[in-house]
């Protein structure tokens, strides 16, 4: 069978260029003999490729010489922990902003640790939008501000920097990272899984300002403590190696696409063309505000709910999989991830206005 | 270049098999248009392909209907938490056999937790001895006794099982898990980080008797509860996918060649040929004691250190490369885990006496 156009909202499509790399490299990585999978984390092929892959995100990003790359496992679920444990002091405060499934799990897990202020929700309105600055009830005296950047379940994105003042902002950017420029000196900490628009699942990336670093409590795991890794280059132990290699080529590739400002180019003219097509509908709906929509995870249901499974069924006919949305919301979604070709968004457009004509 | 001989310590060789196939499936897993790279963790694909694995790997191991197998992140090295906060009551204390650098890190997190009894150790003679049965001084009162069933980095395996009462034996198996038959039963937990016989690295194995699931102490990170992942199939959040389906193929893999009986006669065969050459030689020398030496992980040295260097160029040039023992150690260190053919061991050992031969 041909490719696909995937829509999964992660784990989810990957460049394909940088996959037949893979595949071409898989057995001997250029010329040693060696799959990647195979070498050892202190040898100097493998030291090679994560230095290069984390030169190669700085780059990217832009990322001050002041914040450590942090190649590490668990996912973002690991980071509810690992953050208040490493920034919220015994006794302190941190304010979160909810704005969907994830961040309340995120708070939940830092209520273990010390005081949780919710800053600001959209949980009145289901989750269909992200709070404004003027919202935001900050506390000067918190140990941080913590945001889900993109909200991959409720199809919501800040496409603003919240002003926290002199207080860390620390953002759960799973679903987004890479998607935009950032200024990567407003945040404290970025955090993402790499199953969205960086690698394979099974690596986070952590971005993490210098002085953030090496104040974990007392009785922590060890291997929750920020600072063990940032002194060992992410290899206290064996990190995800080939996650670590898979991702270093999809950065070179964004690089050669022409950095962020290219990729988000490329990500507007995409979402436009689905938010376009929903927004002129009557057959289709987004559940969304418009200026909170995200670019990656566009929700939206079909009239008749009773047509969602043969929607989901031709859908798949057409080559256009993983749709189905969330349990939690209903209907379809389609992420729309860096790898995810304008003529895959295309596709499904067409196919959408089909089904509306021939079912509407 | 053609394939080398790889005596990596982990991540280490992988069956060339096993790699061809995940090259073949890159881009299209079994014509479903997707890498398993891309693959929603909760599509019927993948979650297929995580079933099958788990099955293969009970197969294999003939692991008990009352044992659950999850498939984690972390590494051994977030073991060496996850296991007090979970087995460990406030409070209470466990036996730790202390026969190497692991050992001793699993005990040192663990003491974070609670009374830790060192029940014997190898330290006086350098690790390079498992203790016997009747050396251990077992707590009846302990809730588990911890071993590191084979030392990677000094060489030494246990060739028996700790009989440990009702105490629930825990195995630090990382670097000799599918090498031989194990009575899973005779264990109340045994993990492993995959990057030596098992698949990538940033998957770790736990199998864990299902009574000492549900009792994580209050305030851990709900990521360390060993409940969390049983209950969710080890999905609570996204596995490494990845990593999983290449395991699935390493576990068939297996199985085709006659299960671990047939490994571990095959494992015997190799590491009876590298000792034997190092026990005839007056060149080299092993500094393990025969009764505990590892079949994985062989270290030796050679009688002159300066001749180190170029041992390890020429038989890089031979092809047979990784070969330079742990720092803590020092000389060399062959790890012949169950990738490793049998003709690259030979190849080893011929290119050892012709070195000697040349230079001794």
């Amino acid at each position: 069978m041909a490719r696909v156009n995937n829509f999964s909202a992660g784990p989810a499509v990957l460049p394909e260029p940088v996959l037949a790399q893979v595949r071409d490299e898989l057995l001997d990585w250029h010329g040693c003999g060696m799959s990647v999978m195979e070498m050892s984390h202190r040898g100097k092929e493998f030291m090679a490729i994560q230095a290069e892959a984390e030169a190669d995100l700085r780059a990217l990003m832009g990322i001050p010489a002041n914040y450590k790359v942090l190649f590490l496992q668990g996912g973002a679920s690991l980071q509810f922990s690992m953050l208040p444990l490493n920034l919220l002091p015994v006794g302190g405060k941190a304010d979160y902003v909810l704005t969907g499934s994830w961040a309340k799990k995120a708070a939940a897990e830092a209520k273990r640790y010390g005081t949780v202020n919710i800053a600001a929700s959209s949980a009145e309105t289901n989750f269909n939008r992200i709070p404004v600055q003027s919202e935001l009830k900050l506390d000067p005296a918190a140990a941080y501000v913590h945001v889900t950047g993109n909200n991959t379940i409720f199809g919501t994105e800040y496409h603003y920097t919240p002003d926290t003042g002199s207080v860390p902002l620390v953002s759960d950017a799973s679903s987004h990272i890479l998607s935009r420029p950032v200024d990567v000196s407003r945040y404290g900490l970025i955090y993402a899984g790499a199953q969205k628009n960086v690698g394979p699942a099974g690596l986070t990336l952590v971005i993490v300002r210098d002085d953030l670093i090496g104040h974990c409590r007392d009785g922590a795991p060890t291997m929750l403590d920020y600072a063990i890794h940032a002194e060992n280059d992410s290899a206290y132990n064996t990190p995800p190696t080939f996650a670590i290699y898979v991702s270093g080529l999809v950065f070179k590739h964004l690089l050669a696409q022409g950095g962020l400002p290219a990729v988000e180019r490329a990500n507007v003219e995409k979402a436009d063309l689905l938010y376009g097509l929903l927004d002129r509908s009557g057959f289709y709906n987004c559940p969304t505000e418009p200026a909170s929509r995200s670019r990656m995870n566009v929700p939206f249901t079909l009239a008749n709910a009773e047509l969602d499974a043969p929607f989901l069924a031709e859908a798949k006919q057409a080559g256009l999989v993983q749709l189905k949305g969330h349990r939690s919301v209903g209907g379809m979604r389609a992420s729309l991830y860096n790898a995810m070709p304008l003529a895959g968004v295309q596709a499904l457009v067409d196919f959408m206005i089909d089904f509306e004509r021939r079912h509407g």
